[in-house]
Formats: structure tokens, C-alpha cells, sequence
């Protein structure tokens, strides 16, 4: 059984750690497993994400495209070919984080970007995604690793980061089935065992990818 | 008076030349000129441009979705500026040319592929777009610098540029305003003229940009 699961966040949740501890742990009871990443996952993605991390000032527009463009690639070379042979693809960000970042973020329209993604992937959602939540603050504090500096943020970035865990509240509201929320100011090892728990009980539940 | 002119076509036609050919004429009569081409014109669209160029297999899909983000920074960067300050903006290829190859060439649907347009530029098209017409036969000998290789191309690739060529002629057809096709077959200082007598001529009657 094929199981396609994400996880989301602002930066400073911990999702390259906690997406490590999960797929050890799977390892461990013997799944077999893609674990993987956006931007990123193939040449074309590594190149983007390059270009995006170099912080060279992009549109909105433009940096959707080159999400969107980076994730065809990943989808169709990766992911589903990964899905099709019974593997677990366990992906850190995804199409949420277009939604939540070009969409809510820098306010492009969210009908445009479903269709974007939907062409340009087959429409391919994940069957699990889980929300690393963390307060706007301490996301960014972290991310700075230093508390001190989040004095200097101006209100522009943080309305920016509220805007975008807005939308993944409401998203996670709108869809139970899909979403999980897990409190992401936990210690590590605490959020992994919340992480493993909900990932064992929603695949005991043997929902499968489409 | 700012006007935007593209050149579109196959390889092969000659539209690097007679770009060069018409910036020539066009700064002797007084003229100020941006002169650009796509996939370029900006350091996203250069670095686009390698990537399409390096022959890398990408998913027609993706190539829309790069083709257009590289747009969207070339328009609002550099075309729309220099339209804004009065100047002429020639441009080696446009968005005609994904419609062409992407659309009618890979198959992607036209309606997407112009929404993509309309979101990613603002909707921004030509005033003239001259198309540089060639058989197919005579642009792939061209491209392939020798005639005799003809023969090997297989069938696919014949359809292919088929197809692109049939949607330039039906574009040109259907919007007889902004089109002009030029018979690019003849000696290039001859297709030359012909481009100078068609933009002076159009020009004359004073279509601006919106």
C-alpha cells in the first residue's frame, strides 16, 4: 500500500528533522520508502531551488511558476513512479506551500495556482499532511536562532508569516481527513512520537493513495 | 510612440538576422531600441535559456511553466519599462511561440497556456508580430546547415514542426492586425526590405501600444 504524506510549516518547525525521525522510524518496521523535498527532488528542482534560496528577487508570479515547474518534474519522475511500486513518499513541503506562500502570502489568487498545479501534475494531493505548528515568532526566532532578533522584524514580514499560518489553520479546519496538526513547540523527540502516532493510526485506517 | 514587435518562426528562418537587420534601420531613422530575445533578456531567462538549450528531457508542461516564468521577469523588468519610457521593443520570439510549440506542437491546451500569459504578464501582446515563413523541410536543412540530412529526419519530428508552422499561418490569419507574414525563403537582404517596408508601413497608420 502506497502512501503519499507531506509535511508542512513555516520555516524553524522542524520539518527536515521530524521528516528524518519518521522515515527512520518506517524504516524500521520495514516499509520501503522515498523521502524527498520541494523545491528540489530532481536536477531541474535543485537548480530552482538554487535560484529561489539565492534570494534574487522574483515575482510572485514567477516564483509560482518555478515552484510549479520544479514539482512537474518531481510528481512525474519521482513521486508517482515511487507511489505506483507500493513505496511510502514522504515529501518535505508541497503544493500547500505554493497555496500558503505565493497564495495567501503574496496574494496571488489561490483558483489560479489549484489550476496551475493541477496541469501540471495530474492533480496529485497528498493522502497525509501534517502541520508543524509553531507561533509566527517563534518560527522566525528559530530560524534566526536568536530570540533577540525579533525585535528588528519589521510588521510587514510578520503580517506576511501570519497570513500564511492563517491559511494553513484554515486549510487544516477545512479538511480533517487529510490534515494533521502537531504542535511543533515540543521537544523534537516529543513532536516525533506525536508524528509517529498519528501516521500509524491514520494508516491503520487504510486509506490509499487515489 | 512605443511599439512592441516581435519576430516568430522556425529555426532557421532567419530571425536573429533580421532582428539585427531592423535595430540597424530603426536607430539610423532616429529611433531609441531595446532589442531582446526568449528565453532570455534577463538573468532567470539566460539561465532558462541553458537549461531548455542543454536538451535536458523535460515534460511539455514544464517547459510552459519555465518558458513563462522567464516571461513574466522579462516583461515586467525590461519590456514593459522601456514601453512605458517610449520606446521600440524588437523581441526574438514571444509568447506566440509557446502557443506554437507547446500548444499546437506538444499538444498542451491553448486556454492554459493563455491563462498562464495573461497572469504571468499582465496580458502584455505585440502590436506586430512578423512571421518569418519557411517550409519546414527548408528550416530544418537550414538549422542543420546541410540539406542532405533531411532525409533522416524521421516522421515525428516532420509532424511536429508541421504543426507549428500550420498554427502560425492560422494566428496570422485569424488576427490579420497585428500579423504579417514575410516570406523569409528569399535572400536575407530582400526578407529585409520587406520587414522595413512592412514596419514603416504599419507604423505609419499609428497603432500604439495600450
Amino acid at each position: 500500500m502506497s502512501w503519499f504524506i507531506t509535511f508542512e510549516g513555516p520555516e524553524g518547525a522542524g520539518k527536515t528533522t521530524q521528516c528524518a525521525l519518521l522515515a527512520a522510524r518506517l524504516r524500521e518496521a520495514g516499509y520501503s520508502l522515498l523521502v524527498t523535498r520541494e523545491p528540489g527532488g530532481t536536477p531541474l528542482g535543485e537548480t530552482i531551488r538554487e535560484w529561489l534560496l539565492a534570494g534574487e528577487a522574483l515575482r510572485p508570479e514567477t516564483e509560482a511558476l518555478l515552484f510549479t515547474a520544479a514539482r512537474a518534474e518531481h510528481v512525474w519522475d519521482r513521486i508517482r513512479p515511487a507511489l505506483e511500486r507500493g513505496t511510502i513518499v514522504l515529501c518535505d513541503r508541497y503544493v500547500d506551500s505554493t497555496l500558503a506562500y505565493q497564495g495567501a502570502g503574496r496574494g496571488l489568487d489561490e483558483g489560479w495556482l489549484r489550476e496551475l498545479h493541477r496541469i501540471a501534475t495530474g492533480d496529485l494531493w497528498p493522502d497525509l499532511t501534517i502541520l508543524l505548528d509553531v507561533p509566527v515568532e517563534v518560527g522566525l526566532a528559530r530560524r534566526r536562532a536568536a530570540a533577540a532578533t525579533i525585535t528588528r522584524l519589521d510588521q510587514e514580514e510578520l503580517a506576511f508569516h501570519r497570513r500564511v499560518r492563517a491559511w494553513y489553520h484554515a486549510a487544516a479546519q477545512r479538511d480533517p481527513q487529510r490534515w494533521r496538526v502537531v504542535d511543533a513547540t515540543l521537544a523534537p523527540e516529543v513532536v516525533a512520537d506525536v508524528v509517529w502516532a498519528t501516521v500509524t493510526e491514520v494508516m491503520k485506517r487504510g486509506r490509499r493513495s487515489p
